[in-house]
């Protein structure tokens, strides 16, 4: 989270100009939170105009996803779990395996755990990001009794993998190939996401 | 993890002089984190002198061996494994719930999951402890075919579980109680540890 760069009179366009506005934004998301910062504040405090915050990002959740360096769209998240429930688990068990195994989205991945974990500002903005546009929808999509709690529950099992196979790398889920690991989390969020 | 326990010499300090720097010590890594907690901050945080800080562990790392020595001793989890299959996950469950809600247990906690998040050297040094002297134990009395995948899919659940509700704090999860808590990880932790 770095200070509100306030610089009026940029030239909007310079080469620069995105990386402000994200600057920008992760201060408003800071002080203000998800639900409350808005694109207009996030161009005031970039110094910027609205339509040009509008131009390069579309909406305030794609700005959330960039100013977090967040690799995963909740949108995306929505679209996997639509479709046959009876293979819901095993949709969203390979999606999230896929994004793992991608060394790049990986390091994203992490660098969120890591930080949300040392920094409760960041937790609290992940968590006005996570409940409206992840939680909350994907519950109504799951339905059934409790959805936002066994979501969570989904939820928590796929950051628990996660620690445990990148993280503290504990063997045999460390050395697992990706088939297995899918093989292994498909049951565990079907359970969740269907009982 | 048990640490080097030097006390030659006694009398700098009360008798409870290792036990406060102790207690200083997981209030300082649970704030701070491994790596950003000093001796220095420990020390004054307990109202001691760096120099028996060092008397006592040596160092920094054998302060945080240390303070990790008691939150989860495996042996506890073994004998809380042992006993009716059938009710194996709500026993863990009850168990680990009654740890979290302890508040001074829950901050221990909470500073392993920060630290081996943020520190290799640390996520090296779970590792080489949790496998021996946890999975592999702990697989052999679940027993069933791949076991020691199922136990650190279990364990991923618990260390999700508690970043979603004591640092991530996304609601539901964040708000149940003891009670409801337990009814929902004992399933989970039930099927994953009989299939």
């Amino acid at each position: 989270m770095t200070a509100p760069a306030k610089r009026p009179g940029r030239r909007p366009g310079s080469a620069d100009t995105r990386g402000e506005i994200l600057d920008a934004a992760r201060a408003e998301f800071a002080s203000r939170g998800f639900e409350k910062a808005t694109m207009r504040g996030i161009a005031r405090a970039a110094g910027v105009d609205s339509a040009l915050v509008h131009h390069y990002f579309g909406s305030k959740d794609q700005v959330f996803l960039a100013a977090m360096d967040f690799p995963i769209d909740p949108a995306t998240v929505l679209e996997v779990a639509a479709g046959d429930p009876s293979a819901v688990g095993e949709r969203v068990a390979r999606f999230v395996v896929t994004l793992w195994e991608t060394p790049q989205a990986r390091e994203r991945l992490l660098a969120v755990v890591r930080t949300v974990a040392s920094n409760e500002e960041i937790a609290a903005l992940v968590r006005g990001f996570a409940r409206p546009r992840l939680v909350v929808p994907l519950a109504a999509r799951v339905g059934g009794p409790d959805a936002e709690t066994r979501v969570e529950m989904a939820l928590a099992q796929i950051i628990g993998l996660a620690m445990a196979r990148y993280v503290i790398r504990v063997e045999p889920i460390a050395s697992l190939g990706a088939e297995e690991l899918v093989g292994l989390l498909a049951p565990a969020l079907q359970r969740l996401l269907t009982s």
